[in-house]
This record gives structure tokens, C-alpha cells and sequence, in this order.
């Protein structure tokens, strides 16, 4: 590790206490900290990838005290300003941490398994997803789908990768004509609307966010889909609906590791015995963590990012199901945010028409950070299809998932 | 479930109570029992698959009081004989004990956590992989790959399944010349020397089978690889190589669950920290059950058939290691052992010439519930691509796999 560089004017106790506690978790990483006084702590003898500034004493000392809520908070209220790639930033301090605690050093940081009930769950999906339609419009692809997007060609757009996702996953679970298909989690509708469209299901589609609920059922009623789509208010935990295909995308990670068992309740319960089949597509890790303790309290309350082996034991081993086939999509979570951060920042302007300066600062450091997570190895997207034990009909091979054209009706 | 059919010659309390127990537990399976003195046992109204003879009242007792065991060791030994169809009657035992028992009734049958020292794993490796080269070439594919075959297409031979099956091992590994390779487990040899071969890669392969590393050594200086292929007699604890990839073919089965932190151990000692990867290939379940008492004792002592997460949470969670990938090969595993069933069964004088008939016996049920075991689901067979998390050189696709002369030099 270089020399830690100190320069600026005289300071006190505090500050002092405050950067040698920087220098131990961070030293050595690309980036300097500068105090409101022309203070500059440089960390690395590598040219930084950006400057943190800290405004005030007591921005500087929850950093310290609490480092994922004090950046966060500090950032958003503007009492800790980036300047550079805030991106590489989040990267470079991912980096540090994951350096000064590998899996083996922070069993104890684990928290203990959670989860939601169905009130708070309703509560925590309506704080983050009933932000508006016309926000999430304003970023999102046109077919408003909010997760990992698929970037089969390396010149895909996110329109074109967003569309090609929704097809690997109706080809990964082979999907047929006539198939009952249920849906937890369906988002603004695209993935239920694209499998009854383009593969000629029936699509029992759930979801407890109301405006998406209701821009889904516009989107069916147009495209002329409302009597293959059903949009239902409920829980994944009050679904009894017989099927021949459960798919749930983006919704475990709200889930809650204390809830997995019941899901897996669902799966048993729904899931045709003799060829039922499914996927799941979570943001997972490869160790125990709790969620960032920012994100979780201002962007995403309740989210907790599970191992896959806690997903196995809870959901799948109770009830004898195969897990067929498990793809990491990680790099891709990187280009997804990249393509929403970029578009957020396109659009700031129609941002600050509904949204005062925090919530900007909050979102762009949320889509920042979650590109960096990924980047990093911080968190993964892992796409997991699986079945009934007793099914030999599957597929010999994987190379249904890359033919295009079958059991496409349209 | 149709009435019990009983009938024959008057029998004592014991034939009585034996019988009954045989109803409990597989009453409605379509196989029939027949006694020594004409007394048959109907089951089901399905027509029967096969009919088990118990030739005698020791045999019968055994049967029941330790269905595995005194199935196996009456079979082996002729004091039970199947007339019919072996694997038939296989697939119906275990669906009725599937039935009987599914995971959340066997929690209590749960062995604990097993594994074998290095001195007790030559033991147990010796036992079975070491009846003799001659032996196992009568029957195996004429590499010597005693795993389970790929039949990428329907109409493959076992000897195109294996080829296929080293092939896109090494696809998914992305083996690149120069690469040094570690394979802890090598068999006769067969993927080392396929890597070397068509990958340019320099590997390390590892085994404690004398017969085997013999074999293995003769076919390396054969194809003139000796100098890029090196075996090495020793245990998978022992190994310390830095590697670029980790390869593991059909050893997991041998390590015993209480050894899996030490095979991560491995993993974070050997592989390059910046790209390291590897592939396990092993023999699984959905749910955790003790190996079959039989077989455990008569056929592959020591062995072991984890679930996924058991080997997600001990060999790559507390090393940071990404899962990149997942297949079940389940149905490419049935067709191997009907493969190698119908093969041994063809070489049968050549096989009575060196074994007894006991041995026979025993391995033809051995075949014969192996191909069962697979076809109603009770094992798996899991290919696992892992990475060190810090990896963004991935491919984005799995389009390398299918693309059979990337990274391949001869």
C-alpha cells in the first residue's frame, strides 16, 4: 500500500479519528477524500477514479460510523458530492470491502433469515413500484420491463435485450400451446403478455403493485390478449391455480429467505405432477449478506439477496424438484443498469418535473451502485428452471432454448 | 389400490407377516412375489412388469426387515430371482418408495455427515476401480469413461456420447492452449488426455486407483502426450498446482459430504484468483437420502450423492465462487446404464471367465437400479461450471458450448 497522502488545513481530533478509519478499510483504493476545509486524503497511488467530497463534519462522521447508510443518505442530501465516475467509484470501494472481508472473515455480519408478511410485502412493493408509470416510463424499455435484460448480440439495444430476455425465458421452459402458465410478480405484464402472444398460453398473472396491475390491463385489453392474460391483486402466497408452468421473475428477492418454504408451499400445491416445470430469476449472491443497509431502507425495503443454496434447500428439496438448469447472467445486470443509468440521466430534466433534487441524487446512485454490485462480483443474476422430479419428457438437450421458432404460434 | 391377491399352499405366521409388510409398503406397484412353496403375492392390477422369486424363508425376512440389503445380497447370491424385466422392476420399487417416503416424511432417515480419510478413500477407491482393466474394458466405451455420456444426438453410439460428452466438457470450461489444468479424479484418463489433445492445454491429473493411473500413464505415451499430461498418485487433499481450471468428473461421489470444505480448500489454494474456473460433474439428488445401503456396502464403499446446495454451501460459498452454470443430465445418465447394461450383459462369458457368479449377479443389479435410479428421478447427475467472482473476461452467452472448433488446435 502507498503512502497515505494528507494535506489541508489544521483539523481536529474527529477529523483525524474519522480518515485514519478510512485510510484502514479503504486504503489502497482508487479514490481521495476531500474535507470542506481543502483537506485531500489520497488512498492509492493509482490515479483516482473519482473525488468524494464531504461537506461537513457530520456527514463525515456517519460515513464513518455507518458507511453504506452515511455515503448513501450524505450523497442524497448533497452533503457528499462525487466528482468523476461515481460508477468506478462504487466499484472501487466494492472492491476494498470484499478485500477486508472475504465469506470467511463476516460470518458474524450475516443477519438472520426475513422476510414480509403479506401486509408489510404490500407496503414494500407499493413504496418502490407505485412511484408513477410515467417515472419508470421515462428509463425503462418500451415493453417496461424492470430486470435483467438479455444481451444475446453484442449491439443489442436495451429494447432489443429486454425482448430477447422475455423469449430465452418462455424457450427455457418450454413453453406449448394451451399450457396454464402462473406468473408471481408479473411487473407492468410484459413477460405474461409476450407468452401468450407469441406461444399461445394462458397466463394467470399475479402482482400487489396497483399501477402496475392496472397498466398491465390496459396493455392486455389493447393488445387483444385480456382473455388469455389474467392480471390478479394477490400474493404469490394465495395462489392455488393449477398449472402447468410457474414463472416468477424479479419478485424472490422481496421474497425474504424466511418466506422461501412457503413459496415452495405454492410450487407443491400449483405444479402439474407429472410434467410442472418453472423458472425462477432472482439477483442472488455467492455468500450470505444482508442487502445494502442504503438500499434497503430508501430504495427497496425488505429485499434480501439469497445464495442459491438457500433457494434449493427451502424451495425445491422439500417437494423433490429437479433443478434442471441454473445460467449466472451477471454481466448482463451490468449492461442492463448501465442502459437505465444513461437513460435516467437522459431524461433528467422530465425527472425533475415530478421528483425534488434527493430523489435524483438517490436514484442515481441506486442505479450506480447496483451496476457496480454487479461488476463486482457483489451480486449475481442467476436464472434457475426446474421440475418435477418424475418428468422424462424434458428435453435431452439445451438446444430448445436456442431455437427460435418452436412452439411459437405468431 | 386393487384388492391383494394371495394364494398357494398354507404358509406360517412369518410368511404372513413378511407378506404384509411387502403390501404396506408396495401395495398398487406392478411386480408380484412369489414364495418358494407357490405362494403369489399380486400387488397391483397393472400387469406386472416382473415377478420376484424368494427362493427361501431367510431370504424373505431379510427382505424385509432390510428391504436394500436383503434385496441385493438374496439377488447376488440366488436366493431371489427376477423373472422379467430387472429395470422395470427397479423403476417400480423406487416409485412406490418415493410414494411411501417423499422428502418431508424422511427427514429422520437422514444419515449424518459422512467422508473418508485419504488412507480409508484408497481403500474404498481400490475396491471398485481397481477389478481389473480387462474387466471394465469388456463393457465400457473403448476411452475407458466410466461417467455418464452426452447423447447430444439421438442416435449416438456410447462410444460418439462419450466423445461428445469429454468434448463439451471442455467447451464449457473454455479451455484455451496453454491453460494448465488440474483434474482431481482422472479415471483411465480419457478427458486428460482429450483436453490435452484438442485444447493444447498442459494437465495435471490426479488418482489414487494403481490400475488406473497405470492405464492411464501406458495411453498418454501412446499418443505422444506424456510431456503435456502428467498422473499423479494422490488424493485430492494433496493437490496445490496453481491452475487456470479445476476439473472434476464423477469424484464427488467419493468424497463424502464431511470433506467438501476441504475440496473448496483446494479450489481456493489452486485456482488463478483473476480467472480461475472449473467444472464438477457429479452423481446427485433432489433431496438428502443415505446412498443405498447395497450398494454402499457391496459396489462403491464410501459413496455419497449430495443434493446441490450441501456443495454450493461447503465448496464454493466460503471461497466467493460463482455458479456459472448448471445442466442436469439425468436422462443422458439412464441411457448410459442401459448402454452399459446391455453390453455387460453381451460380454457375459467374458465376464463369468474372470468373476464368479455372485459378481455377476451383483453387478447386473448394480446396472440394472443404477438405470433405474435415474429414469424415476431418485438421482441426478449435475454438471457445475464455477468461477472466481472477480471473473469479467466471461462470455456472455453460452454460445461457446455449442461451438465446437473454438479454442481447439488439432
Amino acid at each position: 500500500m502507498p503512502e497515505i497522502q494528507l494535506s489541508g488545513s489544521g483539523h481536529g481530533w474527529i477529523e483525524r479519528w474519522c480518515l485514519s478509519k478510512i485510510v484502514k478499510a479503504f486504503g489502497g483504493a482508487p479514490f481521495e477524500v476531500r474535507l470542506w476545509d481543502g483537506t485531500r486524503l489520497t488512498l492509492s497511488d493509482e490515479p483516482p477514479v473519482a473525488v468524494i467530497e464531504v461537506r461537513d463534519r457530520a456527514a463525515l462522521v456517519a460515513l464513518v460510523l455507518r458507511p453504506e447508510l452515511g455515503f448513501g443518505e450524505g450523497f442524497a442530501a448533497g452533503r457528499i458530492e462525487v466528482q468523476g465516475d461515481l460508477v468506478g467509484l462504487m466499484e472501487a470501494i466494492n472492491r476494498a470491502w470484499e478485500k477486508a472481508y472475504p465469506p470467511s472473515a463476516r460470518r458474524h455480519l450475516d443477519r438472520g433469515r426475513q422476510g414480509a408478511s403479506t401486509a408489510t410485502s404490500r407496503n414494500n412493493v407499493h413504496r418502490h413500484y407505485d412511484l408513477g408509470n410515467s417515472f419508470y416510463r421515462l428509463w425503462l424499455d418500451e415493453a417496461m420491463v424492470y430486470t435483467c435484460a438479455y444481451y444475446e448480440h453484442a449491439d443489442m439495444t436495451l429494447e432489443a435485450a429486454q425482448h430477447a430476455k422475455l423469449d430465452y425465458v418462455c424457450r427455457k421452459m418450454r413453453l406449448s400451446p394451451g399450457d396454464r402458465v402462473v406468473e408471481a410478480g408479473c411487473g407492468w405484464g410484459a413477460l405474461a403478455l409476450h407468452m401468450a402472444k407469441h406461444y399461445g398460453v394462458s397466463v394467470r398473472a399475479y402482482n400487489i403493485s396497483q399501477e402496475q396491475l392496472a397498466y398491465a390491463r390496459e396493455q392486455a385489453a389493447r393488445a387483444g390478449l385480456a382473455d388469455r392474460v389474467t392480471f390478479l391483486d394477490a400474493d404469490y402466497r394465495e395462489i392455488t391455480d393449477p398449472c402447468d408452468v410457474f414463472v416468477s421473475v424479479g419478485m424472490l428477492e422481496h421474497v425474504g429467505s424466511h418466506h422461501y418454504a412457503a413459496l415452495g408451499t405454492v410450487l407443491e400445491r400449483v405444479l402439474h405432477p407429472a410434467h410442472g416445470r418453472g423458472l425462477l430469476h432472482f439477483i442472488g449472491r455467492n455468500h450470505r449478506r444482508p442487502f445494502s443497509a442504503w438500499a434497503e431502507r430508501h430504495i427497496f425495503p425488505g429485499a434480501y439477496a439469497p445464495v442459491l443454496s438457500e433457494v434449493f434447500t427451502e424451495v425445491f428439496e422439500p417437494h423433490n424438484l429437479s433443478v434442471l438448469d441454473v445460467e449466472n447472467l451477471r454481466l448482463h445486470y451490468v449492461r442492463t443498469c448501465a442502459d437505465w443509468l444513461a437513460r435516467f440521466e437522459r431524461r433528467l430534466p422530465d425527472v425533475r418535473a415530478l421528483f425534488d433534487e434527493k430523489f435524483v441524487r438517490m436514484w442515481r446512485l441506486y442505479l450506480a451502485s447496483s451496476q457496480a454490485a454487479f461488476s463486482t462480483g457483489d451480486l449475481q443474476l442467476f436464472q434457475v428452471v426446474f421440475g418435477v422430479a418424475a418428468d422424462n419428457t424434458l428435453p435431452r438437450t439445451r438446444h430448445h432454448q436456442a431455437a427460435r421458432d418452436v412452439g411459437r404460434v405468431m
